[in-house]
């Protein structure tokens, strides 16, 4: 693979055939969300949103764990400080998490292992989730006495349920990856041997597909809560007929009647 | 059945008991949503919610499949007038579902078969909603490179949650009749060969019982998403106060003390 | 157990360790929400909310029932003044439902048997929810052409999404507690003999767990639904940064550090 770049080793960023793969890359300390962690994939994040030529973005990480959540060593460490330092992890964390829902390409998550604390939120944050079997996932706040952040408390109510949301805030309930599957906070549960190949080939297809009407597609979405009907089938309208007019709805609908695969990503 | 008009044949209704039965009636194009299609079903709609003589509504479709989505050959004709003509069929599509969704009556949709693009929002925005085995449900939106309408966005996220409609939006996942009924796109599965009866007694059934505290149920769910609880139990208590004083709370009452069936159809 | 007290005997409150238990105890009425009983219970539940020696709550119920909603023979009774008779009771339930949903510390419900309409707010509020195996749940409002109210049409969509509470508003459906927990709409069902004590166990974990934290989870929760993804974890990042610099987090970090339990219900 072409592309890589070795300047942040925190969180690497490779490209390849319209894919952006972005891996938290510190195995060592479980891919926890130092400082450094949080503003590396920022960085990284905002790469792959801005690169036009990139057309689908998959995010992993490296090692046995997905991510173990907050460095709790170094928050330890912090004295004083701890609430600034908590500060100079949330505003990167939030701000990388708030830029891959916003942006105008699709996002598949490979969760590999283990997820805790703020790690759920990068790992619940995709359009389509796989986890490993080897995956679970915890909030694992409470233990410290800390409250959920990272996107926890808006991502998990809309994907499980408040109840569920509820058992893992209080109850530290944790999730297997079929209990992950089966609620829908990931997309679906593989083995393990299967996971980097079923995201790339997740991400692939996707990066195939028309990515304006994804992008669309995740613009309506996100406005979807707290709009009356009325409001969002206008924006429906809106949407549907941009496409239409724009080239992926003629190469798709003229691709339909001519009984032929469409070819998005030929577009200009 | 009495009542029947044949003026706009690709939309059927017929009135019986109380009940008005919209049939979308244009099986050899699958019921796919043209522009006559979308006027003849706002028409339909629009009768049956202004007829005070209607407790209740039965949707339903004939031939092979409920409802295929929109028109893609007619689409395709469109060539630059295409924005124009999505225009022409989400605006009627979209006040007939709002329409469904506000009117002061339930509504039963009968699924008779396979569901695609456009037609999920109609089979979806039932109160209750009965799916034939044979019936399956798709987005089907990307293949042609457009975004989601037909209320799709905003009914799915409130009845499968976040997951499932993205996997849908995205990887274009075929939900089955079973399927829909366990994620709760649907109320319940059926054997084909019952589903016509079945709708037909469940809507039969909600027209035997107090219209007005249905419609007073579905102003409130409709209102709850975005209300804090306090607001909501604002509503439901004005709701149920009203409701308690009106003909049909006293009839309801009055039954349940005298231990007998409540009347709530021959109110006046 | 001490701290009994038996001024208002509808609704007992014990306290012990640092927990309240709310006792609905009029089990010959089936716990019916009267004026009285609901006006007892607001009493109990702000004696509980504003005790600051009480780290948790625990509310169940005497008898076979839950509570099986409103009491229809004083409402028959009422006659012309069946609308106030109704603000009475539903004004005392609301303000005692909104404070067990704002106390700034989680709340478990034990659900012993069956529970209908006013009911079902009351046992679905809790955090975590543990239903005996006796227990089933219904709206049951529609039967006397009344709507739903105590929150049911809030916290319902939240808790088992929009298609299972239109199954029940509309229906009439009846979900055991095994349906109940699959759903959703409590955390978990326990066998009938085994559930007094692990609903005490659940809240007297809670109480040794960081009450403040749990108190911004709860809070975080109720402002999800119609926060913005970007406002919410604004929210989050506020609220971790202020339990990492308070007591709660500083106890919690440091018992993580040394490999020994958190002493949260130590800390002054």
């Amino acid at each position: 693979m072409s592309g890589s770049d070795d300047i942040n080793p925190l969180v690497r960023i490779e490209r390849e055939n319209g894919i952006a793969v972005i891996t938290l890359s510190n195995p060592e300390k479980g891919n926890a969300l130092s400082v450094d962690m949080a503003e590396a994939l920022l960085l990284r994040v905002e790469e792959a949103a801005e690169d036009s030529t990139i057309r689908s973005v998959l995010m992993t990480a490296e090692g046995r764990f997905f991510c173990v959540g907050g460095d709790v060593r170094s928050i330890g460490a912090a004295g004083d400080d701890v609430g600034a330092l908590l500060d100079r992890i949330t505003t990167p964390l939030h701000r990388a998490i708030e830029t891959l829902l916003h942006m105008e390409k699709p996002l598949v998550v490979a969760v590999n292992g283990p997820v805790a604390g703020g790690g759920l939120g990068l790992a619940a944050v995709g359009d389509i989730v796989l986890a490993s079997e080897a995956a679970h996932f915890s909030m694992a706040y409470a233990g410290i006495g800390f409250s959920p952040d990272g996107a926890a408390t808006w991502l998990l109510p809309r994907l499980i349920g408040l109840r569920r949301t509820q058992e893992l805030a209080y109850a530290n309930r944790r999730l297997t990856s079929a209990e992950a599957a089966s609620l829908g906070l990931v997309t679906r549960s593989v083995p393990d041997k299967d996971l980097r190949q079923e995201g790339r080939e997740m991400a692939e297809r996707l990066a195939r597909g028309p990515v304006g009407a994804f992008a669309a597609a995740r613009r309506l979405l996100l406005s979807s809560d707290c709009a009356t009907a009325k409001a969002q089938m206008d924006l429906e309208a809106r949407s549907v007929r941009a496409q239409a007019m724009g080239a992926e709805g003629r190469e798709g609908v003229s691709a339909f009647l001519g009984k032929r695969q469409p070819e998005f990503a030929a577009l200009p």
